[in-house]
């Protein structure tokens, strides 16, 4: 059986290796894509927001306040009066949305967070620095900014897609009823259908797969059913408000250069015998971060 | 602080009440998009896969022998053998896919087992039932089938897409290298370009969420770097092969129908004010079964 047992071990790295985890790891593009040191900057430490789970689990989200500037102000508020710490994630819905905050909803907001921030989703004709081939069900273009944010368009407008580990704002009906209190985080393939419907305020960098390999609750809507199966939040920081030694450090790495056209290419075009369609999703597009060297 | 706290109330429930929770599981949709009673059909006893996990949790696989004969016939002369009995879950990289079978990969396979079935990925141009309206980048249109497949094409061929839940046959670099014996299901936002290049065997019909709620794995490829981080396999067997009471019945939803029609049209098109391009993904498009009643 040694020849069917080598095939198959090579099976296992194959379906990794051939095919990389994209978007949440950072991974080591193949060159022509790869980054070079100088597509690496930094994230600015009151543009990381540090969520820590009971099990010193850590979740950083980078923010968007160029995208959200009202909603990521009231994150902002909300973290400096470390409003999230006690409370939990207390939804996981499966191929769904991991969702955080106060679970009873009645928690007083702090007297910074603005309670009506306009909705923050109808940006500009899409003027990313890369655009991508192909199209999808949900935009009729899509593509990167050159600070390193996924845009989807519609030729009018453009916004950011429900992508997995996006961070939105859970609200009610009208767009301007979410302050931010409320955050959740796409885990499954199916999220793209909140496009233009909810505001992002940034994307998990670290600990996506965390929150994604939460518990599902069989509850209606994915919301736990009891306390005891909620997963305590022990504390959300700014990484600006964090003690200098405790403080994450993280680049992104730029859009703006071939080095990443050509990542985009090699994802569009395979090499053979890998068929493509010279397409790649945008929530494919690999947006990659490091931690600071 | 009643009128925000109400609204943040309101607002879990909008973001799942409105925004269903898709695919995986068997949801009730609006009228008249709500299936018949006729539209109802029972899935035979052999098309049903049954993986009973530690802790008896119990993952439900509808086989798709239609599409793939060859890998569909290993899959039960393995279920037969009771092959997969005692192995695990080895693998659960995030974003990507759950992994199970024989961790070592030096378990002998059954006699009845084919070693080299041909791919089964290439099938006659796109003639399903009902047809999306958008397309994606790794197709050029997609529908479902009348009996419950989804179905990606580019005009002379078409495949089984690889959306959450689809369970795709492992194998090395050349396409007729997997037996089946290691399976997978993509479990993240992003598998899709694994079309046209892996068997696709079935798909889960109960407890996706269980396997896409492991932890997991930062090591290489999402491989459990430990024995004991898999998930024990207590047994797998076909429906047919189990003892009657123990045996799931399953019906999944004809596709054939206006019902199913008016489904994927209010997908596309929302009621206001949510926004759409008159688009649904392939993946988005929820393909219910029930328990037979």
């Amino acid at each position: 059986m040694a020849g069917p047992a080598y095939r198959r071990i090579a099976a296992v790295a194959l379906v990794g290796a051939a095919l990389l985890a994209p978007v949440a790891r950072g991974e080591a593009a193949d060159a022509p894509g790869k980054a070079a040191e100088a597509d690496w900057r930094a994230i600015p430490d009151d543009e990381l927001l540090v969520m820590t789970l009971a099990g010193g689990h850590r979740v950083v989200i980078r923010l968007a306040p160029s995208f959200a500037p009202e909603h990521v102000a009231n994150v902002r508020a909300l973290a400096l009066a470390h409003w999230w710490d006690g409370e939990s994630v207390y939804r996981v819905q499966d191929n769904w949305v991991a969702q955080w905050g106060d679970a009873t909803e009645k928690k007083p907001l702090p007297p910074a967070v603005k309670m009506l921030p306009a909705a923050e989703y109808d940006f500009a004709p899409l003027a990313s620095a890369q655009r991508l081939s192909r199209t999808d069900a949900y935009s009729r273009e899509s593509g990167v900014t050159a600070d390193g944010w996924s845009l989807a368009g519609d030729g009018t407008r453009s916004w950011l897609p429900h992508c997995y580990g996006t961070v939105g704002v859970a609200r009610d009906d009208a767009p301007d009823t979410g302050t931010g209190a409320e955050l959740f985080m796409p885990l499954g393939g199916s999220a793209r259908r909140l496009d233009r419907a909810y505001t992002i305020i940034g994307r998990v960098i670290e600990g996506a797969g965390y929150l994604a390999g939460l518990p599902r609750s069989a509850a209606p809507m994915g919301v736990y059913a009891s306390v005891a199966e909620r997963m305590p939040i022990l504390q959300v920081r700014l990484a600006s408000d964090m003690a200098a030694e405790e403080r994450p450090h993280y680049q992104y790495r730029r859009a703006d250069n071939e080095r990443f056209a050509a990542m985009i290419a090699g994802r569009e075009h395979p090499a053979p015998p890998r068929p493509a369609l010279g397409g790649v999703d945008i929530c494919d597009v690999p947006l990659e971060v490091r931690p600071a060297p």
